[in-house]
């Protein structure tokens, strides 16, 4: 690893430490060098809040700190356009900063480079694609959103040896270990929202919420297209319940979805095709809600429908050391798996994690 | 790591190339040091060779040294009988070795603690329990056979994620990766026999050989108690088929056996019981054989009846990325995994690999 490659990977590491609060901004991070010294860190700590550049910019400001010369570090280009806060190329600009090293440029193709070039008009020398790979990575909630005007889209299994999900009587609860429910857990708290087929919240009735690790409660999801079964599950009723959405259609009972709106549960109908809620509209309204990563937990219809639409980025598979012999398949149809390659894998207790990703 | 440790690990390391060869003997290294510095190495090279003490005393004598004063290292007990070779007991205190460092024991309970005892009664320093776990981990083969007179028993399965072996066609070949069918063929360079039911020879007519990497061939043994199909199957015919074991029953063809038989197959006749070959007796015939590992390849009948009675060692289980949806699987009936564990994990091309084991 070289020097470039060192100050990027701490940005990653700064830049993480907004994961789950920032969306749907961009995880950014932001070190400044002076002399081959640090003297400033910074990142984007939630949505609203500072960018990163500005974040370390202004610390470095406070403590009297003169920018002229220094090189300014972060992992996503710096952005040119006013949001919640000023432009930061600007800002850059302004504070004397010599050079910048960039991790990835601004995935949508209308901004990719704006930043760069005026930068590069004010007399910086701009460096960019330091571990880019591991910068898109970092991002690829981010960029899935901004590129594509959908959620990136992870289904997460935890099934047997052969599997299967759940047995027959669909009351077969926790497959998977202790230590892998905390690492769920810990992903829900990453991603803007989990969510779950109606059968799912027929029988499980989950909370989906981040109970076993700290961090915040993600959306909670709910496909139901006829609102059938009980409107007193728990993603209905509890504390939570103005953070769940219920995607529906106009086969719903009337009453009931009126019921949840009065419950404070956002209702988005959509339409169906082939009899099955149209998920990538459903999606699509999703994402125009501000939802750029959703962790799809459960059933096996759909984990079918969301794979079958090809619409899944990424899948983390628990696989626990039993057999079940019958039960509920995960994936009850044949799935051509051939864009997708192992990025990751891991014990956890005695299961084995296993992350599939397309890049 | 320790000193004891280090040569310890040399001495696993000099065994293991022994590994494949020395049925139904262990596996065995040995390193001799003088004044802090190695003057000889041996192992076990094969069957009926020199045990691994003799083998580098051997070569220091043959150099001319003198091994008085010497340290000799060795991963199991030295023996203290008769066998192919006469004991290396005896012939260590001959030579004047000061001190014995050894794995472990002798894992058979009439032997176990004899060779240490003649040796200490010559007045050697002995310390057994080095790298004991690493030590009966390298002869799990040997110590199961040594100790129940049974074979130690690998079911391997090529699987997709949702536990399927086969499509329901059976002609699906390859599942796995070509790195994974590598690591297969490298398996059974160094089990003594690998396994399989009539239906995997019907469907699949499998070689059973070691093509995909260097190494001797394994014996196959063929469950089949009826000898209903053709006997024309490549384990039946081919240039190896006197290395086949065909394991039956008083109910089979009679005549195909005796064809079979005439070809040098070896025919072993066992009983049944609830309409299945007892597998026990059949391992137990095995064992009396020499036949100290083997891998159980398949089909799913097969993998039911080892796992039901309780025979399997160990598992190694090759999870390809894809999903068959309908198919054979693996293991049709649920499974008391518990006393498994995940001792190693990896991936192979875009398999994930994954062994389990009771110890």
């Amino acid at each position: 690893m070289n020097t470039h490659e060192k100050y990027m990977m701490r940005c990653i590491e700064l830049a993480s430490l907004g994961a789950g609060k920032v969306s749907p901004n961009p995880l950014v991070g932001c070190v400044i060098l002076k002399k081959g010294k640090v003297i400033s860190e910074g990142y984007h700590k939630k949505y609203g809040a500072y960018h990163a550049e500005r974040d370390a910019i202004t610390k470095a400001k406070r403590k009297g700190i003169d920018l002229k010369g220094s090189t300014l570090y972060v992992n996503l280009e710096p952005c040119s356009h006013f949001g919640k806060t000023p432009p930061c190329d600007e800002l850059i600009i302004e504070s004397g900063i010599k050079d910048v090293i960039i991790g990835m440029k601004d995935p949508f193709h209308l901004v990719s480079g704006k930043g760069i070039k005026t930068l590069k008009k004010a007399g910086i020398k701009v460096k960019a694609g330091i571990l880019e790979k591991e910068c898109r990575r970092l991002n690829r909630f981010f960029c899935k959103h901004a590129v594509t005007g959908m959620p990136y889209v992870t289904i997460k299994t935890a099934q047997t040896l052969d599997g299967k999900i759940a047995n027959l009587k669909y009351d077969s609860k926790w497959i998977s270990s202790i230590e892998s429910r905390k690492i769920v857990h810990a992903m829900r708290s990453r991603y803007d929202a989990v969510l779950v087929g109606s059968n799912t919240v027929k029988h499980d009735d989950p909370e989906l919420t981040v109970r076993l690790t700290k961090g915040r409660d993600p959306y909670r999801i709910v496909l139901d297209k006829m609102l059938e079964g009980t409107i007193k599950r728990k993603t209905y009723t509890d504390r939570n319940k103005k953070r769940t959405i219920l995607i529906t259609s106009k086969l719903a009972d009337k009453k009931k979805s009126e019921t949840l709106r009065r419950r404070g549960i956002t209702v988005l109908t959509c339409g169906t095709k082939g009899g099955k809620i149209n998920i990538k509209e459903a999606l699509m309204k999703l994402s125009a809600l501000g939802i750029s990563s959703i962790i799809v937990e459960g059933g096996a219809q759909t984990y079918i429908e969301f794979i079958k639409k090809r619409l899944v980025d990424e899948f983390v598979i628990f696989i626990a050391a039993t057999v079940m012999g019958k039960g509920i398949d995960a994936f009850g149809e044949p799935m051509d798996f051939k864009e997708f390659k192992v990025r990751n894998y891991f014990l956890s207790g005695n299961d084995i994690v296993v992350n599939y990703r397309k890049n």
